[in-house]
């Protein structure tokens, strides 16, 4: 096995940056534009704290999709999993990011998981809060906590722009008002929840440690009591692997074997559980709409830490030494 | 956590049967009637060799479903991952046991994945043997050796059975010929071996000591070289845990995160990779195709002995003493 | 042949309104309910003007899907052909009433017809106006001429209705926004327009007049310039031949063989070209969303006045004697 | 309006022929390839005998998907039109015309009508006869007649490469097998059937002679009993419009207004009923299977002859003088 070290990581993006060649940026995200195209950013923190970080690392750009496993998390403390999966299904799909076939797919008369666009819009209004703006002040705070970042902060141009182009996302909210999975007349605030989720704005060294919260199972280091149970952390890792990467899902639980979830403004987080976290900023995309150069990191670190879920030796460990 | 014992499994057998009121068994399928409707057998054997076992664990059922994995793991074997998912995709659909919309919704041409009808039928090709019987005899021989059963055969009456009941089948595997996928005048050959495979027959305890076979990464105990590549056994576990169980898939990886295939025979097996194989014989079946019962069971176990591959514990069996 | 007189009429109700038994009403509809179930009201208008009526043809009801008929007709004249059909397509499809599928099957990124919802609601941005209040006078002002009641007007309780109950509505047109067919900004605007359309009110005579309207291509009895551009009706009928009733069409066309359109209020106008239109509220309804005494009472006049555009007598009349 | 005679008939040729341009041949099929691209051939058969031809009229081509209707027509007859729409719907689709989606999207689990292949397909079994070759040959006799060419046959080229050519054929039928519409043991039979009819070599002065049997309600001139019911026939031209140009027919319907099949081989037949049939061949194809000259063609020969049937003056010729 490989030791993970600074030079480990530079190694590691040196490897797979090439890779962006095989995406595109999405432009249309605020702060995302060709002349980050060719750049990966890779922070891996460990569930014990230890920080290492290679590439464009500090580049501050957008939760998008990521928003949605934290409105997840959020959900499933504050509503409880059967509130949750009340509102939106578990099974994976193999629609692509911009697909709208959920729409009139609806498994059951419910999103098919929380993962989909009309999933996530669905579940915002389980979290607790007056208003889409106190909602979001208790997502922020919680984030802020967790990154370490007490300046953590939504993207003004980029919740306008999401709030501009808007049609796609006000068609699935109606059509959930619909089937009275939005209660009526809450779209509105549901939407404006969901558009400040996408626009929080993250560094990658900031994803990983997002990424070890969830390797920890919801601790924070040197705390007695988790900020999130345990129990919900695992829902959600669970819905990464089957569901966080778009359709790309499945390969990357036969590549790499690690949850995660991705967003189009580059940012990939994973959680190897008990191992570490991992905060990747790679804007250059594929069709599905994951980092090319971001999934090839994930690759090589799964390989050379043993953090394949499917694999016996990352069960035990004691075993590798 | 709990002891693993006969007792223990006795109990979660009583706790887990009255589940079957919630499903039916498939009475087209040879040797399941109403008079196993409301029965389960539950077996586990531990990676180093114990076995326990309580109910129905002596009732012969054929494997129907669980032989697409058996089919995969040969094919992986033969021809090695890269033209086994040029064949198939590894995506997870949310579609019905007996959906045929994979059929018009092929993804990039080639089935979404190798545990759909379709994609099961097209794998059987790459499985080396001159024709459908001598491929036959092939998985039968690896299938005695692992479940330690020289007697282990096809029912005849359960293949007899597929090929009158064809017509989906061979539905499902002429387009595949017309896509390209199934070789031209390949789709008898491919169909017979689909058919063989599904009646294989097998029991409970057989089927757990398939699933610790999955769990010991493809190595028999006391042997020093693996029977199957460990690699190929997590690519297979991957696609066990994303689409192993039709649309129940998601929502069993939430509430069992354990790697598992079932087939409408009734039977589930499932790998607790390092730690145990599981099988059970529940016949009744819930719409989706599984048996309800054994899906309880699967929760029992998992929560009982950590088997959550989302969860800590697992990983870190050492840290939780 | 039948002679067409107010006793035909009576006899025709007489033997159509059992076939109300195989319809419900749609209770949404305000005006429509139970005690009106069982109701038959069909009129007849020569396009020389003679009126013949039976059953209850006086009762009030909303135009509902029948506006969609209206709307093109205003559009095909403000815009031009060339213009609409650069909107919606002309296809007809095989999906219900309330299917919203059209949202993410738009062939071409363009609805399928005018006469499915996001058609419909596609093509209310091609009338003149400065909004929809003006657009609107324009189609009631017009509507008043042909049927001959300078009263005709809008039921505000179904306005409201169908706003209170728009979701579906709204999801389609923020779907066509999303698809630039509905220009940004412009989709309350579109929606009230298809609302106030819905909800305007007539009575099964009324209805034959706007059918005898349509049957004389777009002249009204004594004027030398048509209204409409005969080119433009035939074009309307057309349309209503292969999608006027929804997913009764191909049947109603091999059946009937009279271009038709329905609302979910009951009604059913129709339209013989150079010999007669017809009114109809049957508001018991099919799956389909069909009345079914109107169908059966459209089968009857077809028959017994040969207005079957598919026979060939209908052609040539005189060649029949 | 003009004046029908060969003088028209070329004009109309030299008017509609570079609209081949806009499309392609189908080399697969037996006959057609680019040396006759940018052919065009059309013949006029009045419903009283005189006939007309311009362009390339002579070449022999196979019917392909006109053998539908011709299925259609005898299956009417063998069964009647209840038990044929027992087996398939008569709805529209708007699916492409190598399309299988009907396959997982039959309408109440039947295929949606009798011109989509799975259509097409399940009514083979309506003809009465011993065995497929049986049931041709009483299909030959009729066309022999119909169109007075006492040679007429097979394309035995074509009739091999449909065999060759037909997964997509199997997958069909026997998808149709599996949803009881065909049935148990009859795909082989329907196919072969269904292959034979594709096969039928004609030229369009044939197709025209069909075409006028069609707009002659079914009989032939001279003979006072129809060979085929006029009620039937015009069964067979309301679906032929809404229906008979693949994705291509609602359009056709709105700017031709005439009933007409249409074939991959490049052949249209269409029916002017009382006035005329119409034969085209015009082998370069659009993207949604037909003749793209040969559209061309029916909208002057519909604007120039007030074949529209939803305008007014074809119903009243005599209104016209």
């Amino acid at each position: 096995m490989e030791q993970l070290s600074q030079a480990y990581l530079e190694k590691t993006v040196l490897q797979s940056k090439p890779f962006s060649a095989d995406g595109k940026v999405k432009e249309t995200v605020p702060g995302i534009n060709s002349t980050v195209e060719g750049s990966l950013g890779l922070a891996v923190c460990t569930v014990d704290g230890k920080e290492f970080e290679a590439g464009l690392t500090d580049y501050r750009f957008t939760l998008q999709s990521i928003s949605k496993v934290i409105n997840l998390m959020i959900a499933l403390q504050d509503a409880g999993p059967e509130a949750v999966f009340k509102q939106v299904g578990m099974e994976p799909t193999s629609q692509l990011f911009d697909s709208v076939k959920g729409l009139t797919e609806l498994g059951g008369h419910k999103p098919f998981n929380p993962f989909i666009d009309e999933g996530a819009i669905a579940i915002t209004s389980l979290i607790t809060g007056k208003n889409s703006e106190e909602r979001f002040n208790r997502i922020i705070k919680l984030l802020r906590k967790i990154t370490g970042n007490a300046k953590l902060r939504m993207n003004e141009a980029a919740y306008e722009e999401a709030k501009r182009d808007s049609s796609k996302s006000y068609a699935l909210a109606y059509y959930l008002e619909s089937e009275s999975v939005i209660e009526n007349g809450k779209v509105e605030e549901a939407l404006d929840l969901y558009f400040r989720g996408l626009s929080i704005e993250v560094n990658a060294l900031e994803l990983a440690r997002i990424g070890a919260f969830f390797a920890r199972d919801g601790y924070m280091n040197g705390e007695d009591e988790p900020l999130i149970k345990p129990d919900h952390i695992s829902i959600m890792k669970a819905l990464m692997l089957t569901s966080g990467l778009y359709n790309d899902s499945g390969k990357m639980a036969v590549q790499a074997g690690i949850p995660a979830k991705s967003g189009i403004g580059g940012g990939i987080v994973a959680a190897a559980t008990g191992i570490m976290g991992i905060g990747i900023f790679g804007p250059a995309l594929n069709a599905g709409g994951n980092s090319t150069a971001g999934m090839e990191a994930l690759k090589h670190l799964s390989r050379n830490f043993d953090l394949n879920i499917f694999k016996r030796s990352s069960f035990n460990p004691d075993k590798n030494t």
